[in-house]
């Protein structure tokens, strides 16, 4: 299996490592970093770049496509060569994925149009304007579409899809290798959870993040 | 705060990038990618390079140390000029941390000497070999000393550290935005909780690869 994992400028790192360290272990698998240009991408913090090795037209046709998200994505959602490339590789990828509001990108290209998708929590309202019908679900499945919360819910999705194709114990086998036990030190990680307060001045802030 | 994470041939990527994504957000500080050269390195699995933008050298007393495991680690285990930079690092560091192996690399140096710390599960009782005191704990705090078990727990460490830095409000702040909140579809992330055939054969395994 083929899987590209898509970077552009200003991504969020977390949203591409976090899938990308629990796939593409077989044998057989080919995991590559693809963006419109090879080499260094740099992260939405500036502090990280990730190295894309092939560019998008090296990588017409991966079976699984990754799309990560970041602020950086707002800069490519009228992007028609990255767009375009998107709308070629579902033409025939087994599965087309994305993280954070890398959903936003998959439905700018018309991907998720009235199809159940996630997104960051402070981008669903932006989802569904582009013609997906959002839900709250951290991992959301329609047909071959897997879609991911925000930022580090890139490895439930990955550890989910993993188990679709590759089966429960090989599943189990990375999260076990990984030692993915998670213990976070709060219960802050939802806006279910979260102090109210926190939720709205992050709600309140958004409103002129993502208009 | 000048925060260091230390990249080194054959690294685990999400060793690094999990700590990254929740560390270092606050406007005062300085987050930086070092290796003993500067420019791409690349990871365990070969299909991933990040960047290193500094030399050891250039950065000689970062307030934290974050340095992540994987196989490579055993090449750096006699690495001198590695191991002399973690000791005088260390001689003025607020936090030196690691996920992963990225103990054994802090034991060689002998900064764990007799102090309670953790490392993949698989690497314990190597741990143990260069004298530190393994835990089964995810996340073990001895004095200035946090390390983390196998790769996804470094996210548990660097929240957990986070809230000791910043204070439990901001460090609940980037799980809301990072919407850690995590769902893992199996329950296999530790050997206590996965299969014990599966925990044996890697067990089996592992003698001939960490030896």
């Amino acid at each position: 299996m083929q899987i590209a994992i898509v970077l552009f400028d200003r991504f969020t790192a977390l949203d591409a490592v976090g899938p990308y360290e629990m796939l593409g272990r077989s044998p057989e698998d080919e995991i590559v970093f693809v963006a419109e240009r090879t080499g260094p991408v740099r992260n939405d913090r500036g502090s990280l770049s990730l190295v894309a090795d092939r560019t998008l037209a090296d990588v017409p046709a991966p079976d699984l496509v990754i799309v990560p998200g970041g602020p950086g994505q707002s800069d490519q959602m009228g992007n028609e060569n990255l767009l375009g490339w998107l709308r070629t590789a579902d033409a025939t990828s087994t599965w087309t994925t994305s993280v954070c509001t890398g959903s936003l990108l998959l439905a700018a290209a018309g991907l998720l149009t009235g199809r159940r998708a996630t997104s960051h929590w402070l981008a669903l309202d932006v989802l569904k304007a582009y013609g997906a019908e959002p839900t709250g679900e951290r991992v959301v499945t329609d047909g071959k579409y897997v879609t991911a919360a925000g930022v580090s819910s890139g490895i439930d999705m990955a550890l989910t899809l993993l188990g679709r194709i590759a089966g429960d114990e090989h599943a189990m086998t990375v999260q076990l290798l990984t030692e993915y036990d998670p213990q976070p030190p709060y219960d802050a990680g939802s806006p279910q959870k979260a102090p109210a307060d926190m939720v709205e001045k992050w709600r309140a802030r958004s409103r002129f993040i993502l208009t």
